[in-house]
């Protein structure tokens, strides 16, 4: 879907990289994440100014090759290996959750932290360790979502990847102990492999960056100088070509562009799912967005969709007849009568998927 | 070291990545390691052959963060979880081995595998499953090694990131069953965080690819398209410009270049260490190198240096008194009257650490 935008922005997005330059694993040998690359932390911290989607003054910022790999190092980072006595620690978030979370925790089976389920049924004593993954907006059902675990044990992190404009509206800046980000889910730059987490402890921040060492001893110079590059010419066209209006040299707008082709691809889902009468949708939900500056509604990255024709258990295979591919409700620990549908795919695929299921019945 | 090389060759090796290119997390949807760019894996493949260092027909190609992370899928893709009964699968390297084998093998205490320790003195039952890692030329003292575990249940993995010309002489065509390699220790490219593995069997390739995908979705284009390049650039130096030898414009070489450094290294080194008197290092050899086609001595990328001195049990102590910084013996489970220098640093910290060296009697 970005890749049309990127396309109108031309080369002036374009990364030149010298043979010579970033050789070396170290960015800044001394900086508590000594493999980052200051331009990338600079461009990071200014996109969140721009969007106002989360406070970074007082936070640690470690880079991480994804997402997926912070996420890992957070766990490790909250939590102690197991002893005879202590089992790993558990973690959980509450069904429907990313159907990643379960094998990317397991994958190792390591002896620090262990999947646990769904959040919402899992019994822990009030001081026992666990650790929550919070992904707000939600991944698969785009729900605007708080931790549930309350007890005094409990370690949430934050995985705000899609806490961006073109997906919801956003009410404020996010200031939780460990928030995580990718560059995938803002330009759709998910071949760069590049994310962050803004920490707001110093130990555990350190203990992430050792993950990260330790693992594939820090991340790709040349994704950072890209993602600088892209994260740079985003932010310039909210703060510097405000003043040329109508300039036809001018920066597209990144949030802008990526809003208006979220908002009619939910409008075709909606008229093809009401057209069809075989499914549901979550009910659509509208907010204040203070970078908008207008009420809009929630565009989740992806729909959540349930099948309400009687008789129908496995909604994935109603549509796999269909010739959809969707990602069945159970592997993200929920209604197999619901699937998972991307909305960021390439408009062909996503206008198919529409005509498709318009027509069932 | 290398970044003098680069400067030369200049802008003939840069790389230029346009925002709309290479922005999917998949490369080839359809391939055992869908992740790898095409491009990638047809340079690295024409490197070996310019080279004639490994065999890579019939072979598997997987891309990985650093040899690092390949590493880590190539023990996942070789165990199996732990038990009741039976223990995770035991990782072994004969001391000296590299000092972040052990850490990063117990990274995450993983219920597949656990670092064993030194290999010479690991007892292992004749069926027993083990893990040999096999590096070589070795880090920390640049012997070229075989495997030691012999038993039918060992399972060797060959980190051979030091097997290029620059260090050792190439005596055949290396074929094992699974071979590491890295940018980073063949054109200086370390903060690119990019390697490879040349799987024979393809039910490990599969698993290793998994293992890549749980734990970072892939690896970035970005460094793989930079990669991509600067191992053309290196390839053509042979292969094109072999017409144009005396020609200004020709690109320079890298081996040679990097060859007549070390060579020139080596020689300094051992020049300081012989007026010292205090220190011992490994007996120079030599061997034909099918590559450059004449006798070459080994160079390593690290000196395994030893003290003399009697009354001296701590070499890198006493050579920090000296301001000289080294990493201990005991760090790689040899000797702590050893210490590794790193022979790739910079020409004016190499320059430093020779005149230093050469002054303690």
């Amino acid at each position: 879907m970005y890749e049309a935008f990127w396309r109108e922005v031309g080369d002036r997005a374009a990364t030149v990289i010298p043979a010579w330059q970033a050789m070396s694993y170290s960015s800044d040998a001394a900086a508590l994440c000594w493999f980052l690359e200051p331009g990338f932390e600079r461009e990071a911290r200014r996109l969140h100014r721009v969007v106002g989607n989360a406070e970074d003054d007082g936070y640690h910022f470690v880079v991480g090759t994804g997402a997926t790999q912070l996420y890992q190092a957070a766990m490790y980072a909250l939590s102690s290996p197991s002893t005879g006595d202590k089992p790993p620690v558990p973690v959980v978030s509450p069904a429907p959750y990313y159907s990643s979370y379960p094998p990317q925790t397991d994958l190792q089976l390591s002896g620090y932290y262990r999947w646990a389920g769904d959040a919402t049924t899992f019994a822990a004593g009030d001081d026992d360790e666990c650790i929550e993954l919070v992904c707000s907006p939600n991944n698969p059902d785009g729900a605007v979502r708080d931790a549930v675990m309350t007890s005094a044990g409990a370690m949430p992190i934050h995985d705000l990847v899609y806490y961006w404009p073109q997906y919801t509206p956003i009410t404020r800046r996010a200031a939780h102990d460990i928030m995580l980000f990718t560059v995938s889910k803002i330009t759709g730059h998910a071949g760069t492999r590049l994310g962050w987490a803004l920490v707001k402890d110093r130990e555990v921040a350190r203990k992430m960056v050792y993950f990260i060492d330790r693992s594939t001893i820090g991340v790709s110079k040349d994704s950072q100088l890209r993602a600088t590059k892209i994260l740079g010419v985003v932010s310039d066209a909210y703060e510097i070509s405000q003043a040329s209006d109508g300039d036809s040299n001018a920066v597209p707008r990144l949030f802008d562009f990526a809003r208006r082709r979220m908002e009619e691809r939910w409008r075709a889902l909606r008229a093809a799912v009401a057209s069809s009468g075989a499914f549901s949708l979550p009910d659509e939900t509208t907010g204040y967005c203070s970078f908008n500056k207008r009420t809009v509604t929630d565009c989740p990255a992806f729909a959540w969709l349930r099948c309400e024709k009687e008789g129908v258990e496995d909604c994935a295979e109603l549509l796999a007849g269909h010739r959809i591919v969707a990602r069945g409700g159970e592997q993200f620990g929920g209604d197999a009568r619901c699937v998972r549908i991307n909305m960021l795919d390439r408009d062909r695929v996503f206008n198919m998927l529409v005509q498709r299921l318009s027509s069932i019945n």
